[in-house]
């Protein structure tokens, strides 16, 4: 048995070192690659991702999980560490070796046609490549398996036990009350910023000092810039985000990199103790969005944070700002009003922009939404939901990576993670009276040290949602989500 | 046959994929890589390589290369790939993967200890790292054998049939000679550049241009800044350099830059047909320098390029270098002064830098040197050859990167490449006597045509000597360098 488990644990730490490499190999790509490179960067991704699913498939180590998966650990990491790596190894063992590179070279190459495709706003060049991702989402359900619809086995790579049927139920009333709150928010023009240019340097130097007081190591990582941010991890000591800058918006950046370096923290605050183990992990993106949201959202839109941090930008842009005030900045960073860009929406239709896509997506996979026809839909839905009409493609449908790499059953995890943050978010308030002072006075590490235990620590030792009902003590609802939108977005104190 | 050609071909993709990979963790852990990630991208970069090597002697693969080589095929790309293959198979093989791991582990920890232990002039730091490397040296030249002495294996790393007793015969009287020139060379005052600071963004977009008319393509690499200058490839198509830029100096990272601008032409200009293949490589280090040097010093450093590139160097910093005549900058670039650091000498002390570190490995290698008495040893040496004190270990003994990341026996093959560069450019002239024209014109891409065919796109099909001995009909000696420095160092026009 140690040897299995000696066996396993070495494995286990080699396939980690791998999926962080792809994760070099990819952020490289999207950061700083000449652009002939693509081609032969795509060949590199592909091999090291098969051999990483031999890694993880050889008949030895599989041998070994299973003898130990039949011996009765005592509840300790090692059987958690069995039953998560027997659960990855069951996942990984569905799909033939040719499948995956089959899917990873698709993956990059679909990636490459989108962002030419975008910059050109031809959804003509783009649309081969995503129905060839759509196609093999459907034929990796098939391998997988599902029980009402192929959609389930997509979500299960993102959500774990998560279901579409679910996701319906959660987001149809959720739809229903955002689009009320949508009508009801008083379209409050708040303050409009001058007319740029706002210097990159001076944007840079305002965030950093709200990374550093969130408890972002600029030793342990890096922000660099990327056409759509991102993190990614090389190492529980290297954990990277990427944003863009808009010389025109001097606050589009910070909460990019709010959101970005929350998925950062979560990232870095996994138990060193099972480093290159899968508990060093987050068990979902629901969980990971939840990180994010929360920092970007229910913090940084607050006003206690910007009762602390309205000085500081206005000492980022000297003489520029000195007119503001912070009901004004308050207001203008939660104004409601339906617009084109997911990433760039307010935090009441950003939820309406991801319950278009699970539809879109949940329909093309199921067959019933043909890829030619999306554009088309897409608009409709734009100007149902959100009342606005979509000018083109570039900014319509192909507006997000996502689908583009192959990323099918990601988007409700966005919305998820609205939710599961508002229920911790507000269970931390309860817990933390004196949070508005601390914001005030710039310790956000009040709230990183609150959620390293009960969050970052775990790892894949639970499942999200018991994570969530753990600290809650109830089933998560979105009713947390609507009641926070409602109160900081039709008409009371943010 | 044809499904063990298909395997073996297969499997060299994959390998050559994984070093493309290993090369992009090693550039980010030098350019970009936050303090704190430097452990874990220890681990990476170790957990790929034993995957290389795992894949690379694997007994599938082994019998499949026996099998083929053992087919008589025609002398053609297939039975290359055969022949070089085994030969890579047999340096592999003769390392236990244990072994390679211990190796790349203490490397990446030698080098991060170095990188700090150089920082704080503290060779006592270092030491245990570097006897480290020259253990595992030793160790690694009993694993592959050797006839004469243990440096012959280490060697055979990077110059593939040379050794330590050729080596000998061909340095020994060129340092000879080499002493005498640097005695008889005037040491020409030459130009004083004014005082710094000379703007890092105007030095960029100077030699920008001069890279590009050197035909290196910005669509198909980049140039980063890191503290050692170095090139290196993770695609045909994306070969990157490195440089560093000195504000008080406006030519020091040109020269950098012309250097691994000519490794980088040769590593992009391998067969694109060979590519993922053994053949697609260099037969050597000291043929990659031979292209390097020939840019950065037999181009670099002549008369015609700088009637080209004088001017634009002036309209780089306008108003001050209106005074610099042509013979000064000439003069100033061809100077020779005797100096502490390697990378900054110039072209004919250069060798004698070399011709030190070479004695001096070939010592410690072969024991006759301890580590711990590197330093004072280094420093008499330093007096011998080159007349001059060395201050301090930072910039004696500590100032290469090489033997903190176990490269030993690699250094011969820089003043390698100044004889093989030597020998080959003198034919490149004789056959183009329009050469001064073209280089007048900026019509730099002559040379890299001429480079090609003969030594490019022939890649490991030839080796390193035979390459030089088909180009210039003999058995290369020195004596075309001594010849050239004595031309334009000893008084006469460069």
């Amino acid at each position: 048995m140690n040897d299995d488990l000696e066996f396993v644990r070495r494995r286990l730490g080699e396939l980690h070192d791998l999926k962080l490499t792809i994760n070099l190999l990819e952020w490289d790509m999207e950061v700083l690659m000449p652009p002939k490179g693509a081609e032969g960067r795509g060949r590199r991704i592909s091999t090291v991702a098969a051999l990483h699913h031999r890694l993880g498939t050889e008949p030895a180590y599989a041998k070994a999980l299973e003898r130990l998966a039949e011996c009765a650990l005592p509840e300790d990491d090692d059987a958690a560490i069995v039953r998560e790596a027997s659960y990855d190894l069951k996942r990984a063992s569905c799909l033939p070796e040719e499948f995956v590179v089959e899917m990873s070279e698709a993956h990059t190459r679909g990636f490459n046609a989108w962002r030419d495709a975008r910059a050109k706003n031809d959804f003509a060049a783009f649309r081969p490549h995503l129905e060839k991702n759509v196609e093999l989402a459907r034929r990796a359900a098939e391998y997988h398996g599902y029980d009402e619809s192929p959609y389930d086995a997509a979500l299960e790579n993102f959500e774990r036990g998560m279901t579409a049927s679910r996701l319906r139920a959660l987001f149809a009333p959720l739809a229903e009350d955002l689009k009320r709150l949508v009508a009801k928010s008083e379209r409050r023009e708040g303050f409009a910023f001058p007319k740029g240019p706002w210097p990159v340097a001076a944007q840079q130097a305002f965030e950093r000092g709200v990374l550093r007081d969130m408890g972002y190591d600029f030793e342990a990582g890096r922000v660099d810039v990327a056409p759509h941010p991102f993190c990614t991890t090389f190492d529980l000591h290297d954990v990277r985000i990427t944003t863009r800058y808009d010389e025109s918006d001097p606050l589009s950046s910070l909460y990019t990199v709010m959101h970005e370096a929350g998925h950062a923290l979560y990232e870095a605050g996994f138990d060193p103790d099972a480093d290159r183990t899968p508990l060093a992990g987050a068990p979902s993106l629901g969980i990971h969005e939840c990180n994010s949201r929360m920092w970007e959202n229910l913090v940084g839109r607050s006003r206690p944070f910007w009762e602390r941090y309205l000085p500081a930008l206005r000492s980022a842009f000297p003489g520029r700002l000195d007119g503001l005030s912070l009901d004004e900045v308050v207001r203008h960073v939660n104004r409601v009003e339906p617009t084109l860009i997911r990433v760039e929406a307010d935090e009441v239709t950003y939820n309406l922009h991801v319950v278009i896509r699970f539809e879109l997506e949940l329909a093309m996979i199921e067959g019933t939404l043909a890829v030619a026809d999306l554009p088309d839909v897409w608009n409709a839905k734009y100007r149902e939901y959100l009342g606005i009409d979509v000018p083109d493609d570039r900014d319509g449908c192909m507006q997000d990576v996502h689908w583009s790499s192959g990323l099918i059953g990601y988007f409700p995890t966005y919305a998820l993670g609205n939710v599961y943050a508002a229920e911790v978010y507000a269970r931390f308030r309860t817990e933390t009276p004196l949070w508005d002072d601390d914001l005030r006075a710039g310790r956000l590490t009040t709230l990183l040290d609150w959620l390293r235990p009960r969050i970052h620590r775990v790892g894949r030792r639970k499942r999200a949602e018991s994570i969530v009902r753990d600290i809650v003590g109830r089933e998560p609802t979105a009713a947390a989500l609507v009641e926070h939108l409602t109160r900081t977005h039709a008409g009371a104190n943010p």
